[in-house]
């Protein structure tokens, strides 16, 4: 018999997003997971170190878009360039069938304090990946860390206007228009 | 008898610092940190709620000491003016008699990747408290949000040589040297 189970991943992921949505984070278990996603707590812990995990299972993704993008831009490309080209990449990730859901995801982070904490943990590390894909482009610091700060601010800037409930515009469009508004601020910070 | 005693929560820190750097952080138990500084357990816990916040009892006087600097900045600051302002006055904190300690913390820190996470996060809330006390000024976002990234940046670049085996100079010339080099790095991003 073999281990390998279709999507297992992503059925864990949905699966303990609905639960946690419903129930409440704190009262889900792992075995309650499994048991709506039809597969084993061994199959769970194959995946993800913690129910907490399962939240920020997109986020390592995320920052490998990042740096490919911000490694396969042009030579060209000056740093504010190669950052808008990964926001742009990132609209892979973030279609518009993801919306949804990823506006589940933050109702569940946004109510509890250590679940917004490991958010910005996350963020510093897309961050960090972004500065190291840009360092090794051979922009030098603090080029390379002040536009990936401002990438950063994109992020989520961006995020946050492309789950807001009214929101029909896709998540490239909305982060690079958060990118232009910052490029525009570091103009007028005198 | 009197439950009050002198500068115990600076004699805990420093006895908690010089434990960790002679025996290792995972080893130390309170009990023994509160042993080495002559106070009881009962009176570290009312100053902390556990081993790890010893080390980073500092952060939320900064986070303190930066937004009052903010405030307290003439009405006719920039943002960046304003930004440099609360660099200055955390020489207050990081003094030069400071330097010898902040090198024992940054060693200790270092070392623990769970510490190391703790201190992004920290600095996440740092950088949160200086976006507040900008919007509290009137500076409208992303202005805000972006001169607290760059003051961030400023004053982690700024600590990182605070902090280096040959410096001499002081925190504030260093913080404000490395957020000039940043408003420069802001005209070269593209």
């Amino acid at each position: 018999m073999s281990r390998w189970e279709p999507n297992a991943r992503e059925r864990l992921v949905r699966a303990a997003v609905e639960s946690f949505l419903e129930r409440g984070y704190d009262e889900v278990t792992v075995a309650e997971i499994t048991e709506r996603a039809g597969l084993t707590k061994r199959t769970f812990f194959r995946h993800f170190a913690d129910k907490r995990e399962v939240l920020f299972a997109g986020q390592d993704i995320l920052s490998r878009t990042f740096a490919e993008a911000i490694a396969a831009a042009p030579a060209s490309a000056t740093p504010l360039e190669a950052i808008s080209a990964a926001l742009t990449a990132t609209e892979t990730t973030f279609g518009p069938d993801h919306r949804e859901f990823a506006r589940k995801v933050q109702a569940v982070v946004a109510d509890q304090s250590d679940l917004r904490e490991r958010e910005l943990l996350k963020r510093a590390k897309l961050r960090a990946a972004m500065a190291d894909a840009l360092r090794a482009r051979g922009v030098p610091d603090p080029a390379a860390s002040l536009a990936a700060e401002i990438g950063g601010l994109a992020f989520t800037t961006g995020f946050a206007r492309w789950v807001a409930p009214a929101n029909e515009r896709g998540f490239g469009e909305v982060a690079r228009e958060a990118l232009s508004e910052l490029v525009e601020a570091t103009t007028k910070l005198g």
